[in-house]
């Protein structure tokens, strides 16, 4: 398939090895690229994971697909294949390697603005226009994108990539092999104000913010420091775009939350959480391991076990919307 | 009317055949600015689309006014006036020949860091801190804000404007006559993760953004690379501030999507949709051509033809809402 | 308490004169932190604000404890205290004494480009990579932070701080003692756009943004420049983080604005009004002083008098929600 990306071509055996699948045929043929099993041609791997797409297994032109054994066994061409019973994690690890993601070049950008104190592995990329504060420690291999402002005092593991224009405040601390996307802001200010006779006065946010290991952090996402104490993302937490994470929140192991969600300060997301998009969770709140909060829900009470919860309301023409809502207004006299 | 841009001085003739309207009245009458009815000054034009506001004609001091014949023709005045079918978009017309947006000298800032294989047009403009990777092409009189990070391989039409500290990832193609604001990403990953044994593995996201002719893209609006093939933002579409797109999703041709929108993965929006403001469309829909979806409104099922969709629930006082919650919550028993 | 930030340690009597509070007992005491009554070590400041903390007042290691006169006389330890009616905005100031904001290098950075016309006060400190444009104004003592874009005419007030890569947009005003975080965008254009046979044509904006003094701007927070005339934030309003203002608001001093809402155009928010986060405000509405729009509210129709306003769905269960959404679907014709 074109892409945008440059392939790097894998024998089938290889690729089989590294994702740990089973080969079926010719483990000399050379892989070029991964497609879906209807776009794919002559030299792209496929997968088969929903079993909806299975219409497409007899007319693929895929060169070898990645499939479970069951659905294997039910299909009659003699194709090449990689069984292995999470197809779709499989594929995953195989465009990996097909498709490794580019390294600028390893060095210090000569525009770059990096404070004598800041300690930076020697095999780092800090690109053009990027500022490293005071003291701030970046690990091997990782990469500062372009126009990034690193505060002083961070600490950034080793093989983390932070895309351009990244914010990370002063003292925050960032994992290994990390994604931070361009225009996510790191560690500013909780929103945190006490009133004196109807005058907002601030209240120094003096904690910090911690991403544990491979967490990936969306574009334009922001995530504030703790008030007193930290705001801490645990390993392998996923964020997507545009997600506000306040103050003081912990958000458990492996959770994923969608574009746009709303976390107000101190809430507490258990581990394998997944939040979808638009959700708003309000402040001061937990959330047991292995929740669902569902897309666009606003959620204003804890979540004690695990399972799937709503709170959309639901769509209709115009029309009926209205009428429906005269009633609903009144549904408590009614 | 003050404002904060410098006016360009036009005759009223000239205003009117570049607008398209009929002039009646004397045409060398010279307008300085543009403005509300209740607002104008001697040498302002203003307009009436909202009959609404048909009360100020009588005591507007506006030099002339744009209007439909038939509220022309209802108005005794003498005044100037042009005349149009459509005040609003003769209006839009005038303001951008009263109002030029004034552009940054031409060339390339010298703090820039411009890749020498990058192709600039001769009439570009590159502001400081700007970073152009290897291969990108800019077209002829395109603007490059300040701190803007254009990616290797991206592709920029001409008379395209882009406001400062804009990042476009590489390979995104972004067309002519585009206006894309601060802060916005263009090309970031999308959210696409396999799960294995609840841990998260990354998906590479190798499609694109393209984005075609007369796109404006809001600040700190987010629009997600493709995962394979590409995310496509058809022409004249208009997206506010804030908003997420999601990877594979097309927006189909004189789209509008305003402010804090989140739009999922691989939605399909059609042409002349509008999407309110903080709506949120669940990922691979469908929206049929002409359709609009109201404000803060979930959508969570294909819209299959155009109409008006809404699904709000309504505000009341917080105790009255409370008793309401109530009976909603129970209302299948009930 | 170990804190990301260095301590400014105080003196117990002059913190009590500083935050207006009468102290007892020992004013030698050095103060070296402040933290939670459970948290305080034996050199921190605790207070006493929420009375279900009030547990916490026996065992607290604090060396002494803000609280109001009435909490004292119930206390019976006799641990060193500084009595005030407002415990939680006295404990924001003792905080602020403590925890001073570290302030960059007085300066301009070599690697700034400011604009031979700009005019910048002595004390001020420009970081790396900032641009200040022609006939900018910035204010004693204001701090521009790295790679911030300070648009062409723009002023600044005195004592503001602006943290990295921070855009105002051309001729926006910024008062005294504001606080801008990370990301935001000031000035952007509003999404305004007529349509003509399909086609939307771009409606100049040529107003501005006005921020009065001691306004706080979240992290990637967008506020859009008025189309004809301002948008205005007024004094002492503070906006978290992901918050869109559309064109032409005015937000009423004191105001407060949390994470995610979306405010339309035209919209006018009351003095002392609380906006929770992801509100959803529709366009040209008014909000009378004092009220409070609950979280995830939207919001269609004005507010004529003050009071807190809800309209959330109910969160369920998601079977539970599905029955329920059926038979709210149909509550019209039930």
């Amino acid at each position: 398939m074109d892409t945008a990306v440059v392939v790097q071509p894998w024998k089938l055996a290889a690729l089989a090895e590294v994702i740990g699948a089973t080969l079926e045929g010719d483990g000399n043929i050379e892989i070029h690229g991964a497609a879906p099993l209807d776009r794919a041609g002559a030299h792209d791997i496929a997968f088969l994971s929903d079993p909806k797409y299975r219409v497409h297994l007899e007319t693929t032109q895929a060169a070898a697909v990645i499939l479970s054994p069951k659905e294997s066994a039910a299909w009659a061409a003699t194709k090449a294949r990689l069984l292995t019973p999470n197809p779709y994690a499989a594929y995953a690890k195989a465009a990996n390697c097909l498709y490794p993601e580019p390294r600028p070049a390893t060095g210090v950008h000569p525009s770059a603005a990096v404070a004598t104190s800041a300690r930076i592995a020697p095999d780092v990329s800090v690109g053009a226009h990027a500022t490293v504060g005071e003291h701030a420690v970046i690990g091997a291999g990782s990469i500062i994108g372009a126009g990034c402002v690193i505060g002083e005092h961070v600490t950034i593991g080793s093989h983390t990539r932070i895309h351009p224009r990244v914010v990370i405040y002063p003292h925050c601390v960032i994992g290994d092999r990390c994604v931070l996307h361009s225009g996510c802001v790191i560690g500013a200010d909780g929103f945190g104000f006490a009133n004196e006779n109807g005058n907002w006065i601030k209240i120094p946010q003096i904690g910090r913010v911690v991403l544990h290991n491979d967490v990936e952090i969306g574009a334009n996402t922001t995530i504030d420091r703790g008030a007193l104490g930290d705001t801490i993302i645990e390993e392998n937490v996923k964020i997507d775009n545009l997600v506000q994470i306040g103050h003081n929140c912990v958000v458990g192991a492996h959770a994923a939350i969608a574009g746009c969600a709303g976390i107000s300060g101190s809430v507490n997301i258990g581990k394998h959480c997944r939040i979808g998009g638009a959700a708003m969770i309000g402040g001061h709140l937990s959330i047991a391991d292995g929740a669902v909060v569902a897309a666009a829900t606003p959620l204003f009470t804890s979540i004690e076990e695990a399972g799937m919860y709503s709170g959309v309301y639901p769509i209709l023409p115009h029309r009926q919307w209205q009428k429906n809502a005269v009633q609903l207004r009144g549904l408590d006299a009614l």
